[in-house]
């Protein structure tokens, strides 16, 4: 048991897909959090066995899988009061609705209930959505811009990790009015975890090792559907976290929200750095565009606008839930240059997923998060 | 001896800075160049010691090390014809006069006669320049680009390797008046082995693996000058290879020529990775651009522009002289994304040198130069 | 301040060496502990620095470096109540005795106080005793193999990392009275965390990556004498944690005690495996030997006895202070070939030392130190 | 075609299994190869494909892959008179014979035809032997070690990757009667490559990254086979490329030829890196086993034997056909320590193929293989 002194004042939480990076995450940061009592962990391919069988570093998490699909009701019964789904994308959103129905909350990391239209959606991930009803019913859980939606959702949405670095870099000025509304040019760096356990050519130490070059470009990419939602909201002055359904239905391509999205795939494991240029609404002095962000994330625990003489870098991040951001104003002031960092695991991941669970209880929001990282691993 | 059937078709060159990652890449390569015959090598550093003994990967190159500063006179007694100077900035410079006098044709690698301006070269290397009377002689050696300059020159200012990257990918539109004149956005990845082989912090292995992210960002970088100059120069129309002195001069920051670079360090040895939006003057369609690339490029070996459905990769060019370059084009047809991938050591520096020494000889581009790669590495 | 919530029940604690490897790691992991108040923090590099400036990985870390070296009164009236000393071998000896003679107790993480002999200190570390007449006084921090020494010392020396892994995996087969008295053959792989983080040609990433080899092999290696030292203690049937003093002189070299130790590095930052042959004085068989060490090390949290069907790996460990061990038996049973993993700065350094200062309070050994480690990294 | 200038003085040559890391390792020192013309090319999985496409490292390979099973009478008319098939063990033994009816010789890289005896291939590789009839036809193709047998050979059997190493570093003193028959302990450490392309877990990355271990230890590893028949032939005074049948048959364990073999996974893409301890059968000195060593290896381009002050490393032998052999002597001259370094794919598959086929038709060994390395990579 992760936490035999469980008491009153812990929840039940439940975890689909521990056998994955994200899920064990999930696990990792739950079995340490000082709220969560961790009460079932669920997996398609190792039912019935050992967590620590599975994850050898890990021999503390004295936990047997269970089969999954797994049974709401029989959670429930166990004690289960929210569920953290870490499947890939269309595996668990036909059976949301019954954890929902059973009266349990849902934290998705899928890219499944981000988007408001199932047509983009169904541009996006090549799938007919599994769960149309439930779209525009979940929270989009960019913690630091989520306002009550999060308190009072039952299903949030997990940010993808490519839009939580692209976002928290570039909203602030968007919201601002600051933004031109000229392409937004956005370049991305990522390590391998982001493309997930499974195995294949493209994830192959040999033929990662030593290379670096984009990916999925143009049009292509997952994210640009949430990013595009979440930059249109937020230029319309609404709230990223959810808008009134069809408001940002216009912005699905790069004409109406020219956003240029280039993702590159780097020789590590954890990590996403994001370098991306927004062109002005009128001149600008970097301090000014500081100060701006400073207002916006005071208070906020896990976004950190670094000095002027600070660059974010994925290692600074790593093993945390923190976002660093920092920016430089060049063209004479007309563009933007916002730089973040962040680690794709855990703020981009199952960091912020648990970011969002303590909000939607009410807790602080860096509950059982780390704020600091590994600086050497 | 390297080659010791050399005969009356072997040019004698010399190689500064041997023990520098660009000096024994020079001297890999002249090594199987058939038209070299490697007879000097200088370094301050390791005079006297067996070159094999310095690169135990090499047990082949069985010459032992001379002390620099080298002698022209003695060089030239020795049948060195040209020189090829692998120093770090400022070096070599104050005696690049003393080997042109003694009639020796000398190849730099550093970045001392890249500018034209001694003024933009104090500004961007924090030197006072130690020879400005030979500013404006050389030529600049971004191959393709460079007509008649070559053949002629004494003196070959080879480019920086960010700059090789970024040029080539972007002087195509700019050259044939495609680009609208708004800030170009270049990003790019590069190895660790661009930062040289001096140990620091920054280099040191536990402080590089596992991290990404940018540096040297806004108004700091070296090779925004000869970016810049090259730019302003292919956008008057005048030769890349050096035009006439002062026309670039006026383009030495972002607001008179607005390109905004972000280099990024990766966890890997060898490689840059540059992706490039440029803002274009009208609206375009990808095989357009593709098609005026290609037709720009036709007949250069080292330059290959990849089909709509191939993105270049560090891994696919390390090792190898080639830069490959993929683009696309989005925001509705008025931006060009070019991507570009070169080996830093090769195409960004020595395998450069070399393919503009043949150039400057009368030789073909790929005389002992490697096409093909190291897929595994 | 790391700890605001400081009580009664918090001991407080001072760190040497902040800006290395080693002094990061204790300070990430005290920062944690429930028992510890982390009240001053030395370097001799960068005094009057935050420490999150230093590590910006750690924006946590919310503590000013002093100057060092340190003045063991003035650490006292802050509530410094024991000292970690992270620096390199002889930086600290000297100064030892004024923090002893004030009061304070001492875990050193250099190799100063490992040994018994000031002759074999002279010879492996190339270097005359600081102060000749601590040595002998020191408990030899091998936490499992430390009985009654821990709870009294003032002083403790931590183990090595390599000798850490090495004697965790072979002395249950020695003190048990199995090994033959044949030459044992020790290799073991370590990351380059391990070779410390001041800058070196042999750490650069660029000579380090994609190589893996031998070093110091032969007489050579600093740790090779706490190895003989430790193994003759336990042969001769006493304390490993310091025995009567002169018992293990007679083992300083490859004849009077045939330990031959091959260490080699690794393109990794963290982590050490040891795979160690063990000739056995009578035939064995592999389910007899695992049963004896895991009666050792029963009631031992940080070692891990695996199955048979399992092996040790750097990254099951990778953040963890376990170290895992594995044996086989071949040749006939007459030849133990024990594995062992652990992370060279936690159980191989920090972690270790930590676990020595529990031991020291009476606390049980776990407190603050984690079991499980990071899977992804 | 790779050739286009083949005369009369070029060798049709083929190559079965071109998508894999041996297979593209074939290819690319063939088609520098002097003496070779590179006919035809086949792939189970990529027929029809153009080699380039399968290598976006090699656009200079254009070659269309064949598909696979290949017709041999086909392949001879297309002027292919000799067969590398760099296949998975068990997947072209069968039609091996067929090849060779037609006249072809075959140079095999996989285990099949490296053992003498059919029940020792069961034991080790898992499967029926597919031409048990061939079995002690092929010369075992450890180049140095081989006489006449392979000048007369139509089929050589090349050795494996990890028997390579242990093997050139073993035999001078085992073939020389030092070795005193007390079990030798071998240690090793591979690079991914060496696992093959097929993606695995194991492979994966996120998995290989940040770590190292042991794998297949004790009675596992399908080299232990031909390692041992190795080390008998030379014990009893025969040669080691192909003894009279049976004599090795008694050699098939840890009792009757005691070597404990423990292969190692580091976070390199190539490389081997051996450490092998072997107990003398008198005491030596260090200076007289490097003067047996190296008269050994006299005149063989790619066994070097290093002075006392260096040790090997994969980075050194990194892209080149050496093995870089070191020995040190320990336990008071009563055990050599013997350190090698290769390349899994060229010493360790591809470039001993193409030096035992340089051997099988008259030519100088080095024809066409790399001395020097890849310092950086």
């Amino acid at each position: 048991v992760i936490a035999p002194e469980v008491g009153a004042d812990r929840v039940g939480v439940g975890v689909l897909g521990a056998t994955g990076y994200s899920g064990l995450e999930l696990i990792r940061l739950l079995a340490s959090h000082p709220r969560a009592a961790l009460r079932a962990v669920g997996s398609r391919q190792a039912a019935g066995e050992r967590l620590s069988r599975v994850w050898p570093s890990h021999p503390g998490l004295d936990l047997v899988l269970d089969d999954d699909p797994a049974d709401p009701a029989a959670w429930l019964d166990r004690g289960v009061e929210v569920v953290f789904a870490a499947l890939p994308h269309g595996a668990f959103a036909a059976r949301a609705e019954a954890f929902l129905a059973a009266g349990l909350r849902v934290v998705d990391l899928s890219g499944d209930f981000r988007l408001e239209s199932a047509a983009e959606y169904g541009q996006r991930y090549g799938l007919e959505h599994p769960a149309p009803s439930l779209l525009g019913t979940a929270a989009y859980g960019l913690t630091e811009w989520c306002g009550a939606e999060l308190e009072a959702a039952s299903l949030v949405a997990n940010p993808g990790c490519y839009a939580t670095a692209v976002l928290l870099a570039t909203l602030p000025a968007v919201a601002a009015g600051r933004w031109s509304g000229a392409a937004i040019v956005a370049n991305a760096l990522s390590g391998v975890s982001g493309a997930g356990r499974a195995p294949s050519l493209g994830t192959h130490f040999v033929e990662v090792s030593g290379g670096a070059g984009p990916y999925r470009v143009g049009e292509v990419h997952a994210h640009l559907g949430e990013m595009r939602q979440a930059l249109a909201r937020a230029q319309a002055g609404g709230s990223v976290g959810g808008g009134a359904p069809g408001e940002a239905s216009a912005a699905s391509d790069d004409t109406s929200l020219p956003l240029l999205f280039s993702p590159h795939l780097v020789p590590m494991s954890r990590g996403i750095a994001a370098s991306i240029a927004v062109p002005l609404a009128r001149r600008a002095r970097e301090e000014e565009i500081r100060a701006l962000y400073r207002e916006r994330y005071a208070g906020h625990a896990f976004v950190r606008v670094l000095d002027g003489d600070s660059l974010p870098d994925t290692r600074h991040v790593r093993g945390s839930n923190r976002c660093d951001i920092a920016m430089r104003v060049g063209a004479g002031g007309t563009m933007l240059l916002a730089y973040a960092a962040l680690d794709n695991l855990v703020k981009g991941a199952a960091g912020q997923a648990i970011q969002n669970w303590n909000r939607m209880q009410g807790w602080p929001e860096p509950t059982g998060l780390p704020i600091d990282g590994w600086a050497i691993a």
